[in-house]
């Protein structure tokens, strides 16, 4: 079962000749959550082989523009596309004006319902969840409101060993509880434990994405022990007085926090267009978290 | 002295995997003139090595996304790149109010002054003029609102010749007026002619940039002997009622508007995402208008 981040964009502020605003694709089970939706999405996910229709979830971490832009063309192309399935935006609630605003002036066509879930970026609150998974925000520290979110499979039933079926002649209907734990009684009375029935199921996967925000210790709780982490990586620790005044982090920050919160994976996105070559990003950060990667655009970071 | 026409996005309606959405850079004596401006115009502009600061006119045909989605990220970008020139957009009036809404509702910084020159589509009018150029409005014919431009060069001064200054001993004082075309009395009292002094100047160029807009023989009076036309051609004319339909233009259509309007070359764009090879486009243009051009991204069509 997939569960994997790919990365559309990852240049903060401004786009460069080469690198695209953030927007990033978290598939989890063959279901698509696009997180963050700068200008020029739309054609990244094109790029990418990401089919648009399979998208039905959009989280939005803040209004800055270049985390925003490429909503108004994804959400035209829908219905150009004549797209029925309802479409659900997360996002500070006024976003929900500024796109009615914005279908109204440019008259884009919606023959599909968007269903806004406005986000309170000042705590944590679990805003979705299905059969597999759910979501939850995560405060951050920047110049305006700003969510994190905490993407985290649900635990599944144990899988129960095929030889136990056969040799205690488990009835179907008991399958279910022995499952969810429960030990086994049989025709002659003898209880057999869960723990000879089953196996454990794979651990819950999970994966933080944390953007933008200052270097912020109170989130370490939230994000402990994730398998990935997205954290923004704007500057390098020599701009870190230019960090803390834009409420944004350097790499040897993200790589602190990763190190701290005991992550599996840090991934590291957000980059000042004044870095041409990433190496310098990505060695600070190693040095702190070894296991460090840099969010080039078009990789896929998998979780197994 | 240049007059060139650059075209970044040639895909109607959505983007593609390969082709982006309109906008257009005509570039009159190294003065660059935006043309639309549909996502990603920006990172067109830096990817064909247009620099962003040189644009400081931007005309937008009409408010369908296709044309503007890009406006918001490169005005943004400007505010960050700490743009001090002013900056000027003709567009409908509609725009304005738009723009001054998402700038408040992205917290847009402009550093810069932002100049809005509302048109009235309905008439043709003349929007802009320099010691080079002169622009003039076109009325299209679309489903909302739709301006086409003319760009023209202004008539430049005779050329002297240098061998009639030293044989006639021509002062200084006399050589503007000789240029505009006055004879000249030599101190003997001979009388001689303009012709014999001068080299006509180069024929001014001219442009015309039609679309969105439905085949409309209505304009030719405007665009008649233009030495470069850019016509929309959403569909082959097998397509023709779906043209009509939605108020655009088969190639077949707007190479007969060339032929008609005697232009000297035409470019064709603002395809339909549905034909991925532009051939058919081409050949069908052809039939009717030798000089017809495909408006491939990247390509610049210079008259000389």
């Amino acid at each position: 079962m997939t569960f994997s981040l790919t990365i559309l964009g990852n240049s903060s502020a401004i786009p460069t000749s080469t690198r695209y605003t953030s927007a990033h694709v978290l598939n989890v089970h063959e279901r698509f959550f696009l997180i963050d939706c700068g200008e020029g999405t739309q054609m990244q996910l094109r790029r990418h082989k990401i089919k648009l229709g399979k998208i039905n979830h959009i989280f939005i971490s803040h209004l800055h523009g270049d985390h925003t832009f490429g909503l108004f063309g994804l959400l035209s192309s829908y219905g150009i596309l004549n797209r029925k399935a309802d479409l659900h935006i997360y996002a500070s609630p006024d976003l929900e004006r500024i796109i009615n605003d914005n279908v109204l002036a440019f008259n884009i066509f919606l023959p599909y319902k968007l269903a806004f879930h406005a986000l309170d970026c000042s705590i944590s609150e679990r805003i979705y969840e299905d059969e597999n998974l759910w979501v939850e925000t995560i405060p951050m520290k920047h110049r305006i409101a700003t969510c994190g979110f905490l993407f985290k499979e649900k635990p599944k039933l144990k899988n129960i060993r095929k030889e136990a079926i056969e040799k205690y002649r488990i009835p179907v209907k008991e399958i279910i509880r022995i499952k969810e734990g429960a030990d086994f009684k049989t025709s002659a009375g003898q209880i057999i434990s869960n723990m000879e029935l089953t196996l454990d199921p794979p651990k819950p996967r999970s994966f933080a994405y944390c953007a933008d925000t200052c270097y912020h210790k109170g989130i370490i709780t939230k994000i402990n022990n994730v398998d990935l982490l997205y954290h923004e990586a704007t500057y390098t620790h020599d701009l870190a007085d230019r960090a803390k005044e834009t409420y944004h982090s350097t790499s040897y920050e993200a790589a602190l926090l990763a190190s701290e919160a005991k992550v599996g994976k840090l991934v590291l996105g957000h980059f000042s267009p004044r870095y041409k070559n990433l190496d310098i990003l990505l060695n600070e950060a190693r040095k702190v978290f070894k296991n460090t990667f840099i969010g080039e655009e078009g990789l896929t970071f998998s979780i197994e």
